[in-house]
């Protein structure tokens, strides 16, 4: 057997890669609290079932308590040496209480005390996320309000498709966000459990009462498998899923809203605070709070991936893997959050230009369908109705008119049908005609508009 | 301004590559069923709306009745000049009836179509997924009831840690398809809902009844927004991602496979079906299906990171780029659900070698914490014990020796408090200590048991 | 130890989703050729170096020619209970000339059969793509000469930035397309390699003559290490890593192409044969092709992902995950072939608007830096220029003007510095003035032009 | 026109979101060095043109050499409310020599400025890279060189195919560690490139000499096209996409540790820095480091996956999505690093246990193939000496025997053809007779640590 294990050479290197390679502290730090709700959790749990001593819990929780006082003040002696916030904690408390700090350990791991810190800290996360979303929501609420009247041209394949209503228009955001805050929720509940009891992975071999520690916990239930316990992490996977898809809907609107800040558009104005620009250059307004929302996205996208191909083909139980399932997380729910209140504020500060969206809707052929509708509605069939909008939109074109520019003479050359009514139809009507539900008609918008504020108001209620 | 659009050699080749570019007859062929589903009740309404007479209705239903069976029977004329299944059939249904087949336009667009057909499959992929599901846990519930006292490490890092029951280990396999079940109910019930009447992006502009043609497709609800409904691909997201996750455990399921299958391990041997080997090797049975399983969860994670860079940056409403939702969607529900019945088989074949494990179990220290947890029940302190404990195992280890094959001179050498009774911790002891929910002790595991075949049971009666 | 293994269900479960869970002869059958090849080399050579009779290897060669021809013909008796193609081939060698087939197993396993197969391909289609990506940066060519002295407007942050040359902007995706021409001809050297000899893993118990084999099938050398060359994927994941970055290129061009179609924008038309429209409305110019183009760059980074989701983690050597492989390169290599010949038809047809394009140009404050360093030219510090001219557009802006419609008397009462001369600053002006390597003036697009043809003339010689 | 955009609440929110979403301070500070060197030989450059006056380039160098000795003593006072490092270099400036700190804006802007930066940061680190992939290499080749004679089974499927050399499989590693050697000095060359005189997007309008800059700061090459140049990314993509599949390959390396490191396998002890344990279990060593190497894999390809999403579809030229390129290259590079040396180490301190290893060869099969071979070499036909092999395996097996087990009249009484030199097939003789290149041949692994150790020779003279 060759064996080079204990060149000291090789170890110091090994013990110096440590602190790149195994160390959390400068992440994990932040889950403090939720280490030390479960830590006080777990020591009371202990007391009420007469494992531990009242005076060791009594020493622990007050130890415990002052360290979260430093911490939250500044003045914790972090140590660089011990790896991760666990440790450090720990070694704080020894410093403060003594030995009785060691009957921590008691019935618990550090396998289901990091799973239920990290499990406490996707919820809290979650929940947060899904005010988040509620208040991006109402900032499109209040902008939909103003704008039940704004024309604007709605588009396929970015062509002028047919005239909306500017609220029909931000309401379709409010929708997709609305399906965030679902998948937000489920992701709170996915990590709405303990796992305290599970130990290293069989669970522990005391008589402790795992609900009343989840309950203290303010967590729902607990664990129903020890060894699924401690190495599912599917509750960061789903909050990160939730994200990268919340951050695919706010790519779509920072699209818009890059595109219609363009001179060509110039559909909108985002807020000062929003946009960076020249001084020389009075009409350059660089979105960049919405580019880098778009490009964001990438970011959370990247860390579910990473989050997947850490999981894929691990054996049960904990491995030590596992470790790489917070930093992702983390970033994600920060650049969520940050996300979401940049979109609010964009969507807040926003001024629309109505007069050049209109002006674009009706500087198109988007009414031909309209016109076509009515040869209908005079009993024409269809097919033969679309020829001869076909033929009339050609005309107008090759002559540099749009429908609405033909004269009567000329609509009426086309087909016998078409009386002074035809000029009836305008972006306006259009709108007012797609009156079904979800449809674009003032009427439905407004329906819509109530509906919507009536789930913002219920989501408050459901806190 | 310079022109080549009428370069004839550059048209010609554009035409082709359409055939290459823009087709996808290949795979949206087996949406029939959803797409002529979708247009019997679009019809229908029609006519109990009055905006289609009685006539066309009977005639169109009649046609694609006729165009339904003529797919099913492998007898429909497929045109691959027609890029898609729905030209497909609307160009047969012309054939077969005439200009009436052109009604079935009214109060209709190619993008609320296409939609709905989608989400039609998906709700029902996912329920099938969802029963796919619950057959493999049924499989792990069967060999779990027939493995309840049957030994096996429970491992972290790949190092032997903890004894466990085997129905134990299999359990953990079941919450993590439980948790996989939600997540496809969910994906159901996100696809459960009619875009029809949200036209090409901004409603119809007919009185039609939207929630009728739901209800007829046993869809639960009509979406709120038709800009929304026609360019959002969520519920694809939510299946692809759902199997993802539960491609991401059939992964870590068949990791275990595949080494227990080693002839190191020799834990289990797999069914005939399920592995390939060499006649002239009789000790070689290659896991072929649980690499599969394994290496297939690429493919799953690859069209989900697909699907989300598809729609990345998309503005509203309908872009083509949509158009590539549905060949991921398909491969990953077909992925996903021949491994679940890959590996229900694979479960149901297996043989597991109790001897081996239980072998394995008792060649090592994993009795240690409980030899130090007897101490603590003796009234030593953990940290005391703990040392104690460590001692013991080094002599032992030195002398080539597992922990219970010392001497009762040997333990009592090392503290007093030592006495016959420490013969009693076992493999079997151990596992019975771990006697708290969810832990590993046979009367937990048997109430584990019980709740996982209650929730099989209750799931049957949720369909 | 209990047992099902011999259930007759489960196996006959096992059986039937054996044929949809580890055939691959849907896709792989496309390898016939290189497998075809790469059989008869190594049959000639182990008649060359005696392990094979001179017979036997006529017979093998003469059968293998037929069965190329029947596959190239359709006449090929395929059978689907063979899962692979090279099972069928083998198969109908033994149809056709009976027992010799079998000496075609001398020297040679399935193992390292596969890998010279696919990398047989990937160098193939790898060479194909730099061709294609060369094609596409003809047409790019030609559109930049004939728009030498085409104004655009040079975008950051879509707003209007600098005005540049149309050539100088289409040929910055040259550039790109370079890169990738450099990507795909790695890709093509990395495949370049005959692992033939390597047997399952270890090599083979005969003295063939390897490299005689790869200079047959014009790879350039073979591999160094038999496990590492069963089990390495890696010249799969260059190529498809090249397609992932080229299909980002295009996504790119894409989106200009569709923002540019834009009825807002108007600066491009493509060709009828790339877009689709409604003939009721003339100006809806729907662009699907570059739509697709972007939408399908999701697909080959998906599979770049699912190819490293099924690598990671695997041990040595060949493992069953390991088929899962060539689906995902075949997928890109098609793709990626049909975006490219999709942009060089859009380029080529297209017709850009070179009005509207100066227009937007014109219509813009992109002057206003090089009115500053007019100012500097006359001696004055850059920061004082920059204020001067900073108040200068925004009393224009003011006034609704831009700055080239100031009077002489509004410049100079801004600065004495100013006179005529400033008038001379136009679009063209600003252009001329970027005339560095790189830049925009006209003298620098020309030589730029002229290096990228002398490089497009180059790679038809490296051939 | 609605307009809210001037409500000090929401331009407050804008504000304070701008520090966390728009700063990069916190990462790219890390470029202090590389901005620094690129502003001098700008600066530089610019006075050999002329353009900038002697005093303001002696002056500008001195204080640039102030700020780097400042940051690189950690007494540089870092401003946070300047949210990147260049501005802060850029007002530390100001503070040191006043007004000539701003005309190091002449002739450059913060595009083609931050790109250079990150050209040469990514240079740097690509060839840093290529000497730990080398280093780790060097570690590969000592352990093989001390196990050239060493048996170990080489494993398909992860069961036992044929004894191999562990030198062999060692060496496999090597030649994954070559191509991504390969792969980094690729994305070295692909950074050698200056972009600096590409100005905003356009050029600029100065005499720069481009090329005299590049040659000051030891780039290779100048870009050919400015547009190109201030949006290009790929440089990244190609050092992020060579990290990945080298973590890939660690995680392929740690996943062979990990199992080796089993109690089951017992093939490996890695060293004491690389494992954690636990003193009550002595034989417990849970491999740590290889663990989170390979749960890093998952880190490096999600940034992969992120930068794609964050380029796809940006139109040209720089937009700001495109500063998300930094934090996932700088990770990724951090990671590579770190594994590599904990790779590196890992090796360095493994000890082999070769008993075990070839126990496991012998406890097995894996010679019917040469036991077949020797009746082929008697001249039996392959097929009957495969059926009678087969026939003598399951016998043996029935009998609990292995192959080398049987007796001599045994094997002959299955063919006569046996004789006693049947006794000579050794896992030893095996090994001897895969002699062909590439093969694990004790001669033919010599030739191949000969020829590794001279690539990695001239690998040292390449630099």
């Amino acid at each position: 057997m060759t064996s080079n294990q204990n060149d000291p050479a090789a170890s110091a290197r090994g013990s110096q890669l440590a602190s790149d390679f195994t160390v959390s502290l400068h992440y994990d730090r932040r889950l403090y609290r939720e280490d030390i709700a479960g830590s006080i959790a777990h020591a009371r749990m202990l007391a009420r079932q007469e494992i531990m001593s009242a005076e060791s819990v009594a020493s622990i929780v007050e130890g415990l308590q002052s360290i979260e006082s430093e911490i939250a003040a500044g003045d914790f002696p972090w140590r660089d040496d011990l790896e991760d916030i666990h440790m450090n904690i720990e070694a704080r408390l020894f410093d403060l209480i003594g030995d009785a700090a060691g009957e921590l350990h008691t019935a618990r791991s550090r396998n289901d005390q990091v799973s239920t810190d990290t499990r406490l800290y996707s919820k809290g996360a979650a929940l947060e996320l899904v005010g988040a979303v509620r208040a991006a929501q109402e900032a499109l609420l209040q902008q939909a309000e103003a704008h039940m009247q704004t024309v604007v041209p709605g588009y396929t394949h970015m062509q002028r498709g047919q005239p909306v209503s500017l609220a029909h228009h931000l309401l379709a955001y409010f929708e997709m966000l609305d399906r965030d805050a679902v998948r937000f929720s489920a992701a709170a509940a996915a990590a709405d459990v303990s796992t305290l009891g599970s130990g290293a992975m069989a669970g522990v071999p005391y008589p402790v009462d795992r609900q009343s520690v989840a309950d203290e916990l303010g967590l729902d239930r607990i664990t129903a498998n020890s060894m699924d316990a401690v190495s599912d992490r599917d509750f960061a996977l789903d909050l990160i899923y939730a994200a990268s898809v919340c951050m695919l809907h706010l790519s779509r609107l920072s699209e818009e809203l890059i595109i219609w800040s363009s001179n060509e558009f110039g559909f909108v104005k985002l807020g000062d605070g929003y946009t960076s620009g020249s001084s020389m250059m009075p009409q350059k307004r660089n979105p960049d709070f919405a580019e880098l929302t778009r490009g964001k996205s990438g970011r959370v996208v990247g860390n579910l991936m990473a989050a997947m191909t850490t999981l894929k083909g691990l054996p049960l139980t904990y491995n030590r893997d596992l470790q790489e399932d917070k930093e992702g997380l983390f970033d994600s729910v920060d650049t969520m959050l940050a996300a979401l209140g940049v979109v609010r504020g964009m969507i807040e500060s926003a001024t629309f230009n109505a007069d050049k969206m209109r002006y674009a809707a009706e500087s198109s052929y988007v009414l031909a369908t309209d016109v076509a509708d009515y040869l209908v509605g005079k009993g024409m069939p269809f097919r033969e109705a679309h020829i001869i909008v076909s033929n009339l939109s050609e005309q107008a074109a090759n002559s540099g008119k749009y429908l609405h520019e033909l004269s009567l003479a000329e609509y009426q050359a086309a087909s016998e049908l078409f009386d002074e009514a035809v000029f009836d139809i305008t972006v306006d009507s259009s709108i007012a005609a797609r009156d079904v539900e979800g449809g674009t008609a003032l009427n439905r918008v407004t329906e819509a508009l109530a509906a919507a504020k009536a789930r913002l108001v219920a989501s408050r209620h459901d806190k």
